[in-house]
Order: C-alpha cells, then structure tokens, then sequence
C-alpha cells in the first residue's frame, strides 16, 4: 500500500541496534520470514521460526545476538527483536491518518471544546461540554456523550460509542463498535419484578489503554469504574459496573468481569476466561482460556478451570462419570475402610 | 455534575420512608457509606456494608428499621432500602435529558409516525412506516428499520439498531450497539453448502425490557422471537431465533441462548452461561456463571456446570484424570466385586 | 406484509418439485404447519413434527416422498424439503429492498467507485479508493475504509464497520454491527510494558460468506485473515488475527477463534466453544457447545469438553471431588496394588 521506504541505517538508528550489513539498502516494508521479498525486512522472535531464516528472501532481519550466526542477509541486533518489530510495524502501517479538523457532516455542541488539531470524523455526534485534547481522532460515526474528555494522542476508530462523563486517557486506542459508559446492569427486586438503578459512577480510562472491537466497559454505579494505564483489552470483553483494573493488565477476547470486582496490575487472562463479582484478583494473575474465577486469588500463578477437548464418544462416558464423582469417592473411601481395617 | 438538591422530607415522603431526623437538610448526591460526604445520602442493603455506618460522613441513610439501631446520623426507614435506592437514584442522574423534536441531521421517512414528544437524536435514520410513541428517545446514531414500533417512554441509547418489523414495549431501555431483530441463523445444506434461509418473523419486546448493550436478539425464521415483560439483559448477550424469555427473567451478560428455547418466567442466569437450542427451562429457574444447559430443565431451582479454577498445576494433573473417569470407575467396581465377591 | 402471491405451479417449477394437487391456488406466505392458515404453504422436514401434518390448515406442504403418504393438502414433493423452504423463503421477504443510489446524507469520498446498481444508505461513510460491485447495499450508518473492496450482491445490514483493506466476495451477508479489519490484539512486552503492533496485514472474505451481529473480525498483524467461501458465521463471534477458516464451515454464536489457529473446510462449531491459537483444526470436526480446544485436531469427528448442568447441590460435591480427581486415582492404585499384590 505505501510507496515510502526506509534507509536500513536509519532503521538501525531508530530502533538502537546493531546493523550488520549495508546501510543504503532501502526497505520498504515488513514481512514473515517466509513471506518476505526483496526491499522487505523480517524478524526472528520465536526460535520455532528460526528454520526459516537460511532460506528468507528478507532484504534484513531484526534478531538477537544469540540468532544471529552466521546469516547470510543484512541483520539488525536487539536483544528484544519482538520490541524491535512492534516498533517498526508503525512505519509501514497502510491506515489512513486522519486530517486535523471538524468534517462538515459531524454535529458538534457549541459547547465543546475541541483541539484544533484534533480529528472529528464524518457522521459523529460530539454533544455538549466534551474536551478532546491534541492530536485526537473521532472515527466516523462515533458519539461523544456529555461532559466526556479524550486526552491526547488518544485514536478512536469508526463507530465508537463513549457515553456522557466518561474520562479518556492520553494515547488511548478504542477499536470500532466498543461502548464505553453505557449503563451498569443494576436493579432492585420488588416482589419479583427488576427496578432499575440509574448508573451514578462514571468509567475512567488511564493513559495507553486499549479497547476491543465491540468491547463495553459500563460506568459505576455510584463511585467508578476504572481501567489502569496500559491496559489492554480485547475484543467483545465485557467490563462491569465498578471493576478496577490495575496497570498493564491485558484480557484476550470475550473475557467477561462481573461488578465491583478488583484484578492487580500484570495479569493476563486468556480468552473467554470470566471472574464473579466481588471479588479480589491480586496482581500477576495468569487465567487459562475459558477459566472461570469464582472466589478470591491471593496468589500470583497460573490458573484454570474446565476440561479439555476429547471425542464426544469418551468425552460422554466421562462426563456421566463426573455426575457421580462424589459418590465414587464415597465408595473408595469404604474400599480402603474394608482393606485397612 | 447537578447542582440540583432536594430536602430530606420531601424524599422521604416520595420514597413513602420513615424519617428520623431533620427534614429540612438539603440532599444534592448519592453515594456509598465510604464515600458519601456532607450533604449526600446514603444507603444500607448489605449488612456487610453495615460497619460503614457509624463512620458514615453522609448527611442521611436509607436503612431498614432492623439496621437503623442508634445511627447518628439522619434516617430513613425503609423495608427493602434497596428498593429506595434504586429509586431515589434516578434523581441524580447526570445523563442529559434529550428535547422533544427531531434533530435536523435525522433521515426520517415521510411515512414515519413519530409522537412530537419524542426525540429524534443527530445521525439517525427512521425507516418507512415507523411509529414512535410519546417520550420515546432514539439515540445519536441509531437506525429504526421499517415498520418497527417503539412504544412510549422507551429510551434508546446511541447507535441501537432495530431492524425492520420489531415491536419494542413501552419503558425499555436499550443501551448502546444493541441489534435487534438481525437476521436469525438459519441454513439448510445440500451437499455441503449452506443456503440461507430468510427470516420472515419479528422480534417482540414486551414492556420494562432493558437490553444491554452490544447484545444481540435475531428475529424469528417464520414465528417470533419473544421477551416477555420487565425482562432483563445485559451487555453481549445472544438471543437467537424464536426464543421465548417469560417476563421478569433477568440474565448477566454473554449469557447466550440458543435457537427455539423457551425460558419462563423469574429465572436468573449467570454470566456467560449458555442454553442450547430447542429446550424448555422452567420458571424460576438459576443459572450460576459459565453454565451450559444442554437438556430441560423442568423444576426450579440453581444449576451449575463446569469446574472451578484451580492452579494450573493442580488442575493439570486432575484434568488428565477427568479423560479416565469412566475407567476408574470401572477399576473401583472391579475392586469392589473382589472385595465383597 | 407482502401482498404478493404466487400460483403454487409458478412455485413447484420454480424448486424443480413434483405437485400433487392444484397448480391453479395462490400462495401468499410461509408458516409453520401449526400456525400456517388457508393461503399459506408450509414444509415438513423433521419427522418429529410429521404428527403436525394431519391437522395443517396449510394450502401446501413440501415435503419429501417418503412423508407424503396419503396427506390431504396440495404438496410439493422434494428430497430435501428444508432446501425448498429455504429457497422459498426469499420470496416472502418482508425486509425493505433499497433502492439503488447514493444517498444525498451520505459521505463519499469522490476516489471510490461505486456500481451504478449499488445501493449506499443514509449516514454512511465510504472513504478513498473505496470499491463497490453491482447490486451491493451498504447499509445505512456503515462505514467502508479506505481501499476496501465489496463484491457484487453483498448485503450490509445497518451499521456495519468495514475498516480499511478489506476484501469482501460476491454475495455475502454482513449484519449490523459486525466489525471487520479492526486491528488483532498483538503487543510486544518490555519489562511489563504492552508496546503496541500495529496491523499490516488485511482480511479476506470469499463468496457467500455470512457475518453474524456484532461479530468482530481481526485483521492480520503482516499476513492475511482469510475467511473461505460460504463461510457461515453468527453473533458475536470473534476471528482474531491471521486466522484461516476453510470453505463452508460454519460456527453458532459466540465461537472464539484464536489467532493464527486454521481451522479446516466443513467444520461446524457449537455456540460459545473456542479455540486457542497457532493451531490446526483438520476438516470436518465438530464442536459441540461451550467446548474448548487447546491443542490441534487431525481427525474429523465430533469433540467435546466440559461438563453438563446438574443441580448446584450435587454439582458443588461432585466438583470439590474433581479438585482431588489425582489423588482419588492414585488411591485406587493403591487399592489395587494391595488386593492383587
């Protein structure tokens, strides 16, 4: 998509490596190792992939020290060539980049204050007191409710939708369709029926946090609901009503948190992995896919529930099985009662 | 955010509450026990919460005669302050209040019947043959698709869709990137190959209905899909073709229900617990989180599925065990036979 | 809804059946054989409703040779009546069919080609370079990035978010809300920082590909994400970066693909079951509801994890046992050691 190329040097320079090769070779974009061609830079970050390397057509490789050998291209040497390559992909990304100012098709309150350096979109909605700081970009389509304030630097794709005072942190980045503030799920039982409670709290996003494609995230109740800086969540992740999220914590998709609960800074949570409310997650967590955290975890570690997949014809003896465990250890238990005694 | 404040008396005579204390204080915000400063009231539900009490900065606190004891401070008796809470929360509400009118970036169909008390946000587009009843508010952003029906005081967030032909009760409430009445998923296969099935039936919210958002609710392949009165739904939920929800049943969010199944009345469900299609699950029946439901459920009554999480290595070692169950209960039977045989 | 009817002999020429009855009555809807009334044609493709037959007040039935028997009503004879119903369900339709052109509210950018027969509703956005075949509908509230590429007879239901780069085929079914291109969750780690990658890669659809409701598909971090033809996919599904699905797979709602995991042609996934990433998944395997896989499947057949609902009473038992599954085994080792030994 772009024509832009890049001297291998300055890439050299930029990203603080080592270059072993020729400095004048122009690099005009970034592929697998197998995928790569000429004019084309790689990287090896999993030594799986190092079978690749003899054979890569890569005008250079981003590796380490320790990969390096006896490679035949133009090499640049860090010790963390997966930084190296998550630095450099932004060179070569085909995104368009959005032009200062306010589309003619966007509706925007009077009252907001608006960069003027800041992006708004065709189609959106910027309603009344909102603050967007410098450099922002409002995708098309978006809706910016009341009072809400976008920090600097801060990307939100088409069709993002953050509700009246929601807090949006510096460098943010909001993938399309994700809801940001809508309505905690909270209600009073009379008598059988659901009274609802309107959602008081706002959500707060600190500086550098991702949000999924059709994420929600809902604001608190009463105090708030908020997502530490450097947060990183995938898409289709629900946020309840008043969860704290604690400082580069990252979530896989479809992981699901129930209110109030708290989870620390660094963990990790596979995808579709889901915590009851209430409860307090301590920092370094690591939840395998699909786990289900019903109580407190004190402990930093990995962590998992559920079985693994079989063939339905075993997978049904054992599940019946499961059905009568405790009974089955009920009957060990007399085994040992009959032998030992 | 409102600067609005209201006197104690006159909440206690709208909450129809028991006041003890001075009914002339001024109350300008809600908050919780730990939080709540001077002029903010308070409530007690919990009696976890009751700790909080004698610390409680609040200027007044919603409690049940049983709690209320020698508090200090300002009350109001109540026998579900829950309840009272819920309801007094709607006062201070910051949301903005939509006007009646239809903004003039709206793409209305001349056809459309549209109550001058409703509003009509920016962005919009209303279909053919579309009736709004009275208060209605269509979110910035939404698309109301032909012949639907929206019946009075029903509050759409930004960017809902309604498909054409849904019939939406009166007092809903449908939260942001909600779709409703999207296609069902439906197939027949010839030879491999699926080919689409159109769906030809509606969707039809009863009254008091909440829809989270990004939740979704497919219309009916020939008959309906149905949500019965004062259910419901929170956030990535699924509801597929021709399922019926009786009234005042409530789900958390990313439960998904699948194709034909019948729910009734009263029920609860868990998070991410899931129901397979063609079933029929009783009243009052409890889903706690992650379950999945894959035959009738005819009694009322908490069901469970599932493991809880372990450390991954304890859970290793037991999950290889869950793969032998069925033969391990047959060596504990062949033991057994030795034994007493 | 429609008024239009049709003469059941246009109808049995039109799915190549045999009728046996009067080619002269008009038929003007689509029902159930339980709800469908005089006028109406109906079908009957489960054995289990065959007891529905004798008492229809269908005007028609489709049904299959072997179930016809001496039934009263007009039938339509298939081998695959779900196949005649699914055809002829398209017929009654009642979803508005839009009119070609380009809305007057709607922003295009003036480098994207766009059929003259395509339809581009209201409130859409379509940016540079964009491109758009004959008889497309970009519904309305969409947005296409820059580059992107729909073929012929593509249907986007309202609000649907093409970002840029991607290429859709011919004939495909994308439902609101849907969010296809956005970018894969890929970050690179330094000291327990998340440095963001920045997605170069695109998504590819093939022809007759269906994408469910708020369904979100990631594009590649540098290679593709690659969709295969008639590639059915419901709500709320999530295909993250790099992923491969063959031809003709389908997958219920809720399914959570991984990334870079392929799964193979003719797969059918169970509602909310998952996969984890960097997998292969061979053809032909099914998944039933809520499974989990974690490592690769080289033979089709049908595979299964988790265990069924059972009342929370005797499910906490049974899974307190399940946390002591290892050393239950090991004692009935020892128990076996002792009696044999």
């Amino acid at each position: 998509m772009t024509e832009q190329s890049y001297r291998l040097g300055e890439i050299a320079e930029a990203l603080g490596a080592e270059l072993r090769g020729d400095p004048d070779i122009r690099i005009s974009g970034l592929a697998t190792l197998q995928a790569a061609g000429p004019g084309q830079i790689s990287f090896l970050a999993n030594p799986a992939y190092g079978k690749y390397l003899v054979d890569t057509r890569a005008s250079a490789v981003i590796l380490s020290p320790a990969s390096a050998g006896d490679t035949q291209t133009n090499v640049l040497l860090l010790d963390n060539p997966y930084l190296g390559y998550a630095r450099l992909s932004h060179w070569f990304d085909p995104a368009p980049v959005a032009a200062p100012g306010i589309h003619p098709s966007a509706v925007v309150d009077p009252s907001a204050n608006i960069d003027a350096t800041a992006s708004i979109g065709p189609q959106t909605v910027i309603e009344a007191g909102v603050e967007i700081g410098a450099g922002v970009v409002v995708g098309a389509g978006s809706v910016i409710g009341a009072r809400t304030r976008i920090g600097a630097g801060t990307l939100l794709r088409p069709r993002v939708t953050l509700a009246h005072d929601v807090l949006v942190g510096e460098r943010c980045h909001i993938l399309s369709g994700a809801v940001i503030g809508s309505d905690g799920f909270g209600f009073a039982n009379e008598k059988g029926v659901w009274h609802r409670i309107a959602q008081l709290g706002r959500v707060v996003l600190g500086d550098d946090v991702e949000v999924g494609a059709n994420a929600t995230i809902d604001r608190g109740a009463l105090d708030d609901t908020v997502i530490g800086n450097g947060v990183k969540l995938d898409n289709l992740i629900q946020i309840a009503h008043n969860v704290q999220i604690g400082d580069h914590s990252a979530m896989a998709a479809m992981v699901g948190i129930a209110g109030s609960t708290r989870i620390g800074h660094h963990c990790v949570f596979g995808g579709a992995s889901g915590v009851a409310g209430h409860l307090d997650i301590t920092d370094g967590v690591h939840l395998t896919g699909m786990t289900l955290v019903t109580g407190d975890i004190r402990e930093p570690g990995v962590y998992s529930s559920g079985t693994s997949a079989d063939t339905n014809r075993q997978w049904r003896k054992n599940a019946v099985r499961f059905r009568q465990l405790d009974v089955l250890a009920r009957r060990v238990k007399e085994l040992e009662k009959k032998i030992e005694g």
